[in-house]
């Protein structure tokens, strides 16, 4: 079983090329980025507080949540990460942090992304976790959810280049959220390209009533 | 059952209030938009031709789609719709038309989108007009689709405000598109607002390989 430490761990092995891999992928998702924007607009409206990137990596999200006129931050497991975003983004905050155990009080949020970061958490712990998200968020926040889709309705781990990480039916992860406490807003599922893996992505957005 | 004939007739009916009603919808619907955007980014990246709002009705879309940066045409059913889009946008191209049977040759535009419009469409003639829209779409050519979603496998027809329509279950669809000879880029879902009926509303993106 994956424990965070092992995450941290393996995140801190691979940073630099993963930063160097990942920073500009946004640019070839334009799915992707079309969520973040009506994400970004909807926690724009709400005016709720800050948006937490939550396994935030080499931060390159983080700073196109800003650009998107968000008051950002990231948090990572991983302090070479957190290391690499601070330079990369020298105007930005990042932490050193776990999402199972967030450094923020209660509903200070107005959003959390978190973009291929609950697909390293064991299954079982993700109902904790989205609680814990839950906690942070101000009522009316959103939640966006970035992971690599399956078909099954039990999560199915797969060997992730860089740790053991799961794959999710989008109605499995939806049920879980909404066990505790979000309501979907909606849902983007799209196909692989032709350089990835043969894994559909979604992204899931809830809010916090 | 619903045939272009009753369709045409039912939206001349009402083309003033429904523009009334209608036309600054986009703006609520952030979800929406993000889907627009994409699909504008993937047009114009793949620079193939123009785009045609296939069932237009008083031509909200197809400006926010010239806002975008698209060459975008309108075309409806209704000749009251294409009168009121013309009038509201003076500055863009809106035709009478059956998207059974577009006065367009083959191969020639870069888009389509069909916002709300083969909803209307009896379902047994929906393969012939994505057989339509195939052919007139080059190749690398992008079709967005909106509708209503259901969950049932067949589609179910409903007393939609306007005239008889059927919601579909975003796999349906996505069969009958693949027959066609499309292939799946990606599909929002959205659950409704508290302001619309409770059904959830689909976009699937797909592409002329």
């Amino acid at each position: 079983m994956t424990e965070p430490s092992d995450t941290k761990a393996a995140y801190d092995a691979v940073a630099p090329l993963y930063a160097e891999l990942f920073s500009d992928v946004l640019e070839t998702l334009p799915l992707e980025r079309a969520m973040l924007a009506a994400f970004a607009e909807l926690v724009r409206a709400q005016d709720a507080g800050p948006v937490a990137d939550v396994g935030c990596g080499p931060g390159h999200v983080t700073a196109h949540l800003h650009a998107l006129g968000l008051t950002a931050f990231g948090v990572d497991l991983s302090s070479e990460m957190v290391a690499l975003a601070r330079r990369a983004h020298p105007g930005l905050r990042f932490d050193e942090g776990s999402m199972t155990d967030l450094d923020l009080a209660d509903g200070v949020l107005g959003g959390v992304l978190a973009s291929y970061s609950v697909i390293h958490m064991p299954p079982g712990r993700l109902p904790a976790v989205f609680t814990e998200l839950h906690r942070v968020l101000a009522p009316g926040g959103h939640l966006l959810l970035g992971f690599f889709a399956g078909d099954d309705p039990l999560p199915r781990s797969f060997d992730h280049k860089v740790t053991l990480a799961y794959r999710w039916s989008p109605d499995s992860l939806a049920d879980l959220l909404r066990e505790a406490g979000f309501a979907e807003v909606g849902r983007m599922v799209r196909e692989p390209h032709a350089d990835e893996r043969q894994f559909r992505h979604a992204q899931l957005l809830v809010r916090k009533p």
